[in-house]
């Protein structure tokens, strides 16, 4: 078996995925506004050989449309929220190895400053920054950016395809190879024949360029994707690196990630160009008691009104949650359709009501010792997924114990790395510092010379 | 006298304000996209008891419309240039003291996601963050942002004011004193009684809220502003806190000082509420006679199509230079309304040609012993100026011999502070963490009750 890869999901958030137990007095995501929570958890992350620290985001409060949020704002569920993209220089001064993943949705930056944060980024890090890209998929989300209504799954994605159009041309082709020559005595810093002008002109975008920083280690960051619709899959078919699954099941997964293989390679890429990571949470124990009891604890603090808010089932009009009891059917609800095809995937033995819907997201856990943990990751893995983003109950805590006592068991199966492979976050994982010349971005290469 | 305060004005690039000067074999300026240059100068300006580092940023090029760009990008002039908001959590977290101001255009970001990113640098920092509130001159900069061209000066300045207006009901507004509460007894993390959207409906904007972030240290970042037209002057005198100033003369910036403050009470706030900054640069020997030898070799560096370029006149149609002598009258320019006003106060005694643009701005230094510097800049307190935004020629050079050499000096006259105040960057420099009840953020404290 080869390594499989971990990245730890998190956001800069108190209550991210698991609520409640920010609770518990060794919870340090209380804090989170504090930099050495993360700059701490970078550096133990890194200490475990992880390929990345993947921040979630969103620009919103999951909670119905416009109505009320006191659930969330309550539990600290995911407001307040920071943004991840200025926290991160902070961690790439701490590490050397580790990747610096974060989510931006199309919605939140203007592409022309976005493709200059992340190349500032990529350069500060030495090429360890990741992109997650999201359309969103909150209601009121997008009535912090000047739209009365979020736009259709359709729309978004298709002013997804244009953001990222305007970005890979001012990564891949606004400068040359070689325009950067800092070259003292001829008193040359670029050449000022290989930095271009985009001229780009789209349907909500009109941006000139040249891009303003020079091109960074990875030029393009590596690119992850978690669309689960069908719009979603056919988008990180054409452009993701690394997909972001939450299967129920190995099979499941292992029918997500043929599926979304084949319309890879039918946009012209091969298979190995997509990697998958299924998002799963750990509870370890020395022995199969030990890992019980502390599955017994988290149970103690786990809000299940924070796990209905996050599927957007909590609130009523008044504010009041739906009693656990309450019928899916009977929910007036904003749910994506990715979260109801999961439901229906998952429960197929009775009408699933409110309540499955917190035991659904607090169950996906795996809980054992390390062996029992290693034994279901090859479960997995022989289901073809590459590697996991894990999901945490505390911070540090989740991700020491992981660290600690599982990943040694894995190393000994030949299952985790035992050394960082040298260079930026893409050359780790797939051998090359720039996107192949499959992925879609490596067409606006060498293109727009003559126009500078 | 009282101390005088310093702030390092640099940005984020190989060429601000001083071209040709990277060519020195000790500018490290070169090499602006690896962090440690950074991090090593901010540490550097700790030591040296700096109340700041103030990035500049553009987000386009100097250069006529949407003409040539080969002196700039041949010079390294502004271009290639990184963005400045995501470089400083490495700062803060290599720094305890040291403010963290940076330049952002209403243009570059939507007031929403700008707003928390703020708030999550200002928390990252504990409280050092300031905004340098620009509303951007460049018409290619707009090319880059959706726009066919620049608003004219007095529509920017309305955007500017709708944009500020947004922010402060997200920074004073959204959150109210004491919702934040950690509760880990009674599972309430915020008090949603406390937390609320703000509903901005304006010309430009649509924004519902609530503020993703929790009130940072300071709320409103310390807000400093440049504008030197009278909307520009005007806007200042509304919001600024600190005003940056490039006077030619000491007599020039005492009237730039007391018009704006006069403007200021005009617009309900007192004198004491906004402090002046004046640009400058200095050549520090140990005698005058090395302090000229400097000199020179600055001079032998020096890039007059730099200086030219900077100011909008190198470009001819053909991408070629305007010779020296080109009476400026002759001179199809973009240049500012600012820069043309300065060039009338400072140049009275003959028709100013191309050259003179150069030599003006290369000649904003003064030339000394540390004791002479001491004298000249005693001269600009009695003017008014509460302290100098420090241009470099070499970075860290210019900083390291004015903080070993010149504050020394000034420590003795009681004109530099000789330890940090505690606290945020308002608290150093107002005596508050949040802006007074006279600032027009203040108006918005506590108003968005009963919207929760």
């Amino acid at each position: 078996m080869s390594p499989l890869r971990f990245n730890a999901f998190v956001m800069n958030t108190n209550s991210h995925i698991h609520h409640g137990q920010w609770r518990h007095p060794d919870a340090q995501q209380v804090d989170f506004e504090s930099v050495d929570v993360w700059v701490n958890l970078a550096k133990k992350l890194e200490e475990g050989l992880f390929d990345a620290i993947f921040f979630a985001d969103i620009v919103g409060l999951y909670g119905a449309g416009d109505g009320p949020y006191d659930v969330n704002v309550r539990e600290g569920l995911q407001i307040p929220n920071h943004d991840p993209a200025v926290l991160l220089s902070a961690l790439a001064v701490n590490t050397e190895h580790l990747g610096l993943a974060f989510t931006s949705n199309v919605l939140q930056q203007h592409p022309f400053h976005f493709a200059r944060q992340i190349s500032t980024l990529d350069h500060i890090s030495k090429g360890r920054v990741a992109w997650n890209i999201v359309t969103g998929t909150l209601e009121n989300g997008a009535r912090n950016f000047d739209l009365e209504h979020l736009p259709d799954h359709e729309e978004r994605y298709k002013w997804a395809q244009e953001y990222v159009d305007v970005t890979y041309k001012l990564w891949e082709g606004s400068w040359d190879e070689g325009a950067l020559l800092k070259d003292r005595e001829r008193g040359i810093y670029s050449d000022p024949s290989k930095v271009h002008k985009i001229y780009h002109r789209g349907e909500r975008y009109r941006v000139d360029g040249p891009h303003l920083p020079s091109p960074s280690p990875q030029r393009t960051p590596l690119l992850f994707q978690a669309g689960a619709s069908d719009d979603g899959r056919a988008f990180a078919a054409q452009h993701a690196e690394g997909v972001f699954i939450i299967a129920p099941t190995p099979e499941i997964a292992a029918d997500n990630i043929r599926e979304t293989r084949r319309l890879a390679v039918a946009a012209g890429r091969r298979a190995e160009d997509v990697k998958f990571y299924q998002g799963i949470a750990f509870v370890v124990g020395s022995t199969e008691e030990e890992a019980k009891r502390k599955e017994q604890e988290l149970e103690e603090y786990l809000s299940i009104d924070g796990y209905l808010a996050h599927m957007n089932y909590a609130a009523k009009e008044d504010g009041t949650s739906y009693p656990p009891d309450t019928p899916l059917a009977d929910v007036e609800t904003n749910a994506s359709k990715g979260l109801l095809t999961w439901l229906r995937q998952s429960i197929t033995d009775h009408e699933p009501v409110v309540a499955d819907v917190a035991a659904l997201l607090s169950g996906r856990r795996i809980v054992g010792t390390p062996e029992q943990i290693a034994d279901q990751l090859e479960v997995w893995q022989r289901a073809g997924v590459d590697g996991f983003n894990i999901f945490n109950w505390r911070i540090p805590d989740s991700y020491t114990e992981f660290i600690d006592h599982v990943l040694p068991v894995l190393r000994e199966r030949g299952l985790a790395q035992t050394e960082y492979a040298p260079g930026t976050f893409r050359q780790k994982v797939f051998g090359s510092d720039y996107v192949n010349e499959r992925h879609p971005a490596a067409q606006y290469r060498g293109t727009f010379g003559g126009k500078s």
